[in-house]
């Protein structure tokens, strides 16, 4: 056995900081674990046992029992693209709600598979407007869709979901939510808010390794699947339900050491109490962080009342920038996030998702008030 | 920490049995033990390193010097709908040559994707002929490009690649090569060949776990993009080509995990003696199969001169199934491969790709030969 080259890759790669990141994101120890399983054939009894019992613990998290809970072999943006390929028309019109970087995304994705996207863009740090929403629906009645991020994982906002779902179909639209970064760390009620395509990854809030995909859809989806021409064949949502339903697997093979770690994040969320008590753990994080940050007295970039539990995004103070904030953080062994998109600049951010303890919350935000006050010093 | 959920998941997936799958396959304790480091940003310096690295050693193992290696959060199959949607004109012709399963799995894609395929099917077991091709691309002048599948998985058969890819760089047509059971087990010469699209995936003759896909392109295959409208945007590969040089990385999250066992792989064959030594073992890998199989007096599928290096599919004898020997060799702990497509009744396949040892090998043989000696009694 060669384990000087295995030792070679780890000296690259292993992470030398507590993390903060905004994905991948510190992943429990119980789940690296289970990665490192031998692998076997996908059509195997064995799989086929995880695999259903996967999809039966996250229609039960996700509130699905009507919708139908598939597992891609891809990031998340996968099922941003099937949204758009499956059920809406060929030219048809999406209104995509932009808060930031991953609404921008989603209009890029729509636009690049030949539809048309018309954005309803809000100011960073804000949340969609529920009237404003309701107005441009109005204003638009012929869109077939709208996309909402649940959580723009840029800005650190969190959308008023169930408020804003209930006006899309009040309009009778399809909802299309991106959650990849509230997944498992938002409540998502998939039956009750009406949603038709919800999508989540394994990186985030799960605590588990980037690789696999994971998609709640609604029977209106498949319906209107039907009828769509030019689907294509990997993210065909009607040929992932068949191979679902008949083979519990994926039409292709899937990332097999994920969907093992994924199951074992469910299992351990189940042992801990439930989703409530785990979402709770997560609404404590989040309060933690921004207690901390605001009492090192640094201005978060939501707006009140949509602070997101999964990430913090924080202006650097005046005259200095986020990187600076962001590399003297990490020479001091935290890694957070670099501020992303439009405010990148501005911005630092801190993600509260994986595995972190409150104890590494207090120590990160020990160092981070010695880095503030060091940088102020030398700004 | 949770050990007994770690160990109850475990105890589920754990591979009871010698593996000779046509894939996911035994990967090697190697790429296991790094599949279990802790995640971080893919955005981090520690990732860009390691991607680039394995860029850079895909590039010598594929002799692709000239042509751009990119990685994809997918399937191999991903690439196979990425090589459409990106250098097919919409409603374009592509001939695509069948041999089994995976070539009938290119026309549908080509299909679903609202192209043309125009196909061109061998008898099972058979490879391409080559004057065949040359006839059907001069009475189909008007085809784009022209797919082959490297080494078809269903019947164990390889394709005299360098000699198709004469002909259709002859009549200058695009080539897209499914090297998905091929890639890591038999060569491929991409800039040589005149290759404009390679495909393989990890959990193949690389033997690491599957979720990481693996494409190689043309400039030819960029240039065509650039005009080709609708490309989506999950496979849009000018999109990956521009992460991959500006961000060491890709659009969207990569499978970390199975990259750095791929790493690890490729410093394995580097350390095992390069390229040509690794896939002469493969050879006789495959040899000893055949031979062992022959021996026992059973008939292969595959034409003599194009069976495969990494896959074996063997006629059941007279009278029985090829799940009874699939099956009853499971029984003894070897987990074979089961018939593929339409011969799946009649056949069996065996497996030589990934962690397996010669020692392995002869095992499995005496214990075919006791398989088919009491099935052929009870028959």
């Amino acid at each position: 056995m060669y384990e000087d080259i295995v030792k070679e890759v780890y000296n690259i790669v292993y992470p030398r900081r507590k993390l903060f990141t905004a994905g991948p994101v510190a992943c429990f120890p119980e789940v690296l674990e289970i990665m490192k399983v031998q692998m076997f054939s996908h059509r195997a009894e064995e799989y086929k046992i995880i695999h259903r019992d996967t999809i039966k613990r996250l229609k039960s998290f996700l509130e699905a029992e009507k919708g139908i809970v598939l597992l891609f072999p891809s990031s998340g943006s996968g099922i941003m693209e099937a949204s758009i390929r499956n059920a809406v028309s060929p030219g048809g019109k999406v209104l995509v709600t932009i808060i930031g970087a991953f609404g921008e995304r989603y209009a890029d994705v729509v636009r690049e598979n030949g539809r048309k996207a018309i954005e309803l863009s809000f100011e960073l740090g804000k949340a969609v407007d529920p009237d404003v929403l309701d107005k441009a629906l109005k204003e638009n009645p012929d869109v077939e869709a709208v996309a909402i991020t649940y959580n723009e994982t840029s800005t650190g906002v969190i959308n008023p979901l169930p408020e804003l779902a209930k006006i899309v179909k009040d309009h009778d639209k399809l909802l299309f939510v991106d959650a990849v970064s509230a997944m498992g760390g938002a409540d998502i009620k998939f039956d009750e808010w009406g949603i038709d395509v919800v999508f989540g990854s394994s990186q985030k809030a799960f605590g588990v390794p980037p690789g696999l995909a994971i998609g709640a859809f609604s029977e209106r989806v498949f319906e209107l699947a039907e009828k769509t021409p030019e689907k294509g064949w990997y993210f065909n949502l009607p040929l992932y339900r068949k191979f679902d339903e008949e083979k519990d697997g994926t039409p292709s093979t899937p990332p097999m050491p994920q969907i093992f770690g994924l199951n074992v994040a469910l299992r351990m969320i189940e042992r801990m109490g439930g989703k409530e008590k785990w979402l709770n753990m997560y609404q404590k994080r989040a309060k933690m962080i921004r207690d901390g940050v605001r009492d090192i007295g640094l201005k978060l970039l939501a707006e009140p009342g949509y602070e997101s539990p999964t990430i913090t995004a924080v202006f650097a103070p005046e005259g200095v920038k986020g990187l600076d904030v962001y590399n003297a953080m990490r020479d001091r062994g935290f890694e957070l996030a670099k501020g992303y998109g439009k405010i990148k600049e501005k911005t630092f951010r801190i993600g509260h998702m994986g595995y972190i303890t409150f104890e590494d919350i207090k120590e990160m935000l020990e160092n981070l008030r010695k880095v503030v006050s060091e940088l102020l010093k030398g700004s």
